[in-house]
């Protein structure tokens, strides 16, 4: 039994913020070439060193003159001067203009010696070898003198500027092509975890491996912070590998990042090279997700571990790190957009610990709702469900549905999605969703779908079989009527053929539902799902033809109550030759090669919300539900 | 005398904005590895392949177990369970939970045949080969199901979704390391111009050279927006060169852009090659600045033409292409910041054409001032010296002072500036600054300075010399006093020294003001600049004692009115062999080597609007003054 650290003496969020603000990123400064200058900041402060222009320059196509010329010219009453040449851009003048003459002269050009003023063409006439000026000029007009956008010594761009296409163009008029800016601080990235496994590579799910998210999520959030991410090799719980790739990355490094290493085995191995090289600042904070935090140093380099649920490592990365990597960059902090919001729903929470809670957003026409979605850190899903945060303070333990609440967006390009469904998970549907603009679709079944309908939520639900929600909404697939006290327009309905999956050539000869009380492994669909009410009542149907009851032959199914999370699910397990036989519709079965016995077509319905019938997600979902062609996916019919 | 094209019939805004998006721009899809794909756009649904976790969880360090065996356990009351092994994250289980035992597990590990739960290991006490459990569980608890977090055939990513760190962890998890993407388009940068020169190139400005500032604006500009920069080589004046990069251009790339090719010549050439292989939609445009856009195809590539002038460039450039490459890329149009501001000074537009007046903001503490800022479309300078842009309608002529104006900011990045200065350029000042956060500083000289200050705009005016501005606010150096209606706070002051600058060992033998008069070349300040003050008051005293007048003195200089642009200007034009003698401040002789002949010390002096004594930017510049070491620049003293 292993010695297990706990974290206690959590540190409140300010004193970690504090400690992490300490930690010194001084990552110095470089010379990149102007055309890769863009996004980076100004190490030093930029004095022209000519002028711009160089030159007296024409800044209208027309005719160089002398001002004092062109005195009481009119419209009616033309001044009429000769004709002594042309001078372009980028030629150097090789005529002066003498009283009672002009030079003809392009925009852009040099302004001849003798004259001080450009007449626009539009205001003369040219007439053999002489030009009729028709509008007297002043001195200086329609001419850019030397050093008038910026003379040579004066200040153009401070330290610290961020160099966008805008400043980018001031260089480049000062004949600058490369500049001395602030370098990307490097930022090591350590993972550990025997059971990661780098996305590409094959994945055992029976030793527990998962693929390692961490890596490539806090890789992409140095990135974005302005740092340049280094990623080590993945150490596993090799904790020698791991002492060395820490120590390697805290040479090479500004700031070295590990992941997972907040578990009690890698702690000792980063608490050993702390020991050796630096020193531990800060170990847990009081903020959920993310408690396990350590700060520290490692030689010169700062460090900071991430605990290793990705919702955990990437809080604790935007709260604490990406501060301290955009101000090592120079960069300023994002005008992260903040949208007020109602909450729907209570939350509540653990007192004495900050709580950042992702919330997704809809728009109701009226107010911005916000709810929670927290289907634990350990969900990988919950990152990309919620569109931002609502900050709990410490001392609140309780927020009643209804609340005002600030949204911190994720970023200020997180748009709120187009269009919100929730229900029955039907591949239809969500190939539907494909032509709809930033839809978010949160298949938890027909049942949640329609609850949460009727509580308001969501713009559409999706529901599937004979759904029958306690309370106000039921939705009964024989008469094709929504009954209860919630006006729910259907927006579109298909029909699916569904029954039972089994391996290619029916080894097990499953041929009724009787068979299912056989010697063989079932898998069923929890009883969210709509298809799982169909199949149940057909089991009713088929218990009374028999004269027994449902309870009775289920008792009988190995497997009736294991459930799978998706309408694919049991066909991949019986594919994978993990059960027998498996609840789920014909298209999964011929996408997998498995063989069906049709048990019926259930009607599968998208529900809209009374009151959001006008929403443009809504007419685009009904668009698209319209040209969908059911045809491509088989036992589909409109 | 050339043949002129001009711009007529110009298209309306929306116009040619409905001429751009016509433009087919489809530049395909392409995979890449996942650690690259961050910001870029996903081209396809992905679906989830398998699922996540791949195996049920224990979410919880502590022990696995039967829920049921743990009814009736609390605190005072454990229920003992045998200890019969462990299995950490990344192990196959090697032992199973039979009823009355438990099994240690890590969070994360595989949770062992028959448990059906996790007990949280503070609920627990070793005692021996058994475990004490204080806390009933329910089947279920700290356990994620496999597929829980997203079940394999489900949607994990829609088309059209922007890849950030959420959606690169989501895809991870699912062990995608290569995605379907939207290819950033290819666009091509011609730029023409026989005055144009590479930065970093030398530069003749007697021919009229230029830097090329659009090429990279342009290609940065592209970048921002989500295309991929192409840069072709400058092809000057030569047309036969022009037409071949063209051509090439229009092969290789999805759009085409080139800059200057509006110009009368080179729009020949461009309507050679459109003739050629395109077609052309759109000429001129009623924008300003910007109005010869050019609109079209080439072969299967758009085109647009964009016009020479670098901010009329970017205009055309932000205000149509932008949104047409964002839009092949699959990019969301930017959060472009608006913010609310009132008008400082009044603006007359050309009724007709959609003017975009390019504004500078300045914060009061109780609004947001918007100015102008038009040094005319040629400036460089102009690019840096606004945040954003107001859109004045083709129908309005003109906006009074105090108008309320919505500001476009050039990018949600654009920060307010957090001091505005205006008033004489002194080296001293512009390198204090660079202790500011974010100062933006408009050396107009002293007098446009004080002037300012008393119409209410900048924060601070730097004032050097003897200047006296008609109306309210006197600075008079010699009593150290701001008299007149304005509280004007001093906020620091130093003196610098001034005189006459000849080239090293004074060849022409100037000793004091009357050798101004001899066979000598003179330069001079403009009359806005405080040091042309000072030079003026000093002219008065020599032409006192000599009983002559100050006019006759300067009738005979030969180059009073020679004036150029900046404090150091004079002494380059003395260095450079232009002049003979300038107007000049020792630390000036002292950095380009010339000879000084010192006339006096004038008073710098910084003064402070007194309204905005409390802002930060102000303050920060008060510390960045006291802390400024004068000695650095001879000839300053404090």
């Amino acid at each position: 039994m292993s010695d297990r650290r706990e974290f206690r003496d959590l540190a409140a969020i300010d004193d970690a913020r504090a400690t992490v603000a300490d930690l010194d990123l001084d990552p110095g400064t470089e010379r990149v070439p102007l055309a890769d200058a863009r996004g980076r900041v100004l190490a030093e402060r930029v004095d022209a060193g000519l002028d711009v222009p160089g030159f007296d320059r024409a800044s209208m196509d027309g005719y160089a003159v002398r001002a004092r010329d062109t005195v009481g010219a009119t419209q009616s009453d033309p001044v009429t001067l000769d004709y002594a040449g042309a001078v372009h851009a980028g030629d150097e003048p090789t005529v002066a203009v003498d009283p009672g003459t002009c030079v003809e002269i392009s925009t852009g050009a040099v302004l001849p010696d003798g004259a001080d003023a450009v007449v626009m063409v539009e205001r003369t006439s040219e007439r053999d070898q002489a030009v009729e000026v028709r509008s007297a000029v002043a001195p200086g007009q329609h001419v850019m003198v030397a050093g008038a956008d910026i003379a040579a010594g004066e200040r153009a761009l401070g330290p610290g500027t961020r160099l966008t296409p805008r400043e980018i163009g001031l260089l480049a008029a000062l004949g600058v092509d490369a500049v001395p800016v602030r370098k990307q601080p490097a930022v090591g990235i350590v993972s550990t975890g025997d059971e990661l496994v780098p996305p590409g590579d094959p994945l055992d799910s029976a030793r527990g491996e998962i693929y390692d998210v961490n890596s490539a999520t806090i890789a992409a959030g140095v990135a974005e912070a302005g740092g340049r991410p280094k990623r080590y090799p993945h150490a596993g719980d090799d904790y020698d590998e791991l002492e060395t790739q820490l120590r390697r990355a805290a040479e090479e490094c500004d700031l070295v990042l590990s992941s997972g290493s907040t578990s009690a085995s890698a702690v000792d191995v980063v608490y050993r090279v702390i020991e050796d090289l630096g020193d531990l600042r800060l170990h847990g904070v009081a903020v959920k997700p993310g408690k396990p935090m350590l700060v520290g140093t490692l030689g010169d380099a700062a460090y900071v571990g991430l605990p290793g649920y990705p919702v955990s490592a990437l809080t604790i990365f935007r709260t604490f790190v990406a501060p301290l990597i955009r101000d090592a960059a120079g960069l300023p902090e994002p005008r992260t957009a903040a949208v007020d919001a109602t909450l729907h729903g209570e939350e509540r929470s653990e007192e004495g610990r900050t709580r950042f809670l992702p919330v997704g957003l809809v728009e109701t026409g009226e107010q911005t709702l916000a709810y929670g979605v927290d289907k634990g850190s350990g969900a990988t899903t919950s990152l990309v469900d919620a569109d931002g945060v609502v900050e709990i303070d410490a001392d609140t333990a309780y927020l009643a549905a209804g609340e005002p609440v600030s949204v911190q967006l994720f970023s200020p390009d997180v748009r709120t999605p187009g269009l919100l469904a929730v229900g029955e998970d039907d591949p239809a549907f969500a190939r539907a969703l494909d032509s709809v603009s930033n839809p978010r679709y949160l298949s938890r079944g027909s049942r949640p779908g329609v609850r949460k309908l009727r509580d308001g939520l969501p713009d559409v639900a999706v529901a599937a079989g004979p759904t029958v929600v306690d309370g106000s909404i039921d939705v009964d697939v024989t008469d094709n009527a929504v009954g209860g006290s919630t006006d729910a327009l259907e927006l579109a309905s298909w029909t699916r053929e569904w029954g039972l999956l089994v391996p290619a050539g029916n080894p097990d000869g499953i041929h009724d539902l009787g068979d299912l009380t056989g010697d063989v492994r079932f898998v069923n669909r929890g009883t969210d799902a709509g298809l799982r009410a169909s199949f149940d009542a057909a089991l009713d149907d088929f218990a009374a033809d028999r004269g027994t009851t449902r309870g009775d032959l289920t008792d009988a199914i190995d497997g009736y109550a294991f459930t799978v999370n998706a309408y694919e699910s049991p066909a991949r397990a019986v594919n994978d030759g993990k059960r027998d036989v498996g609840l789920g519709l014909r298209a999964s079965a011929d996408a997998l090669g498995l063989d069906f016995l049709p048990l019926g077509d259930e009607a599968v319905r998208v529900l809209a919300n009374p009151e959001r019938t006008d929403k443009p997600g809504v007419n685009a979902l009904g668009d698209a539900l319209d040209a969908f062609d059911f045809d491509t996916l088989p036992g589909y019919d409109r």
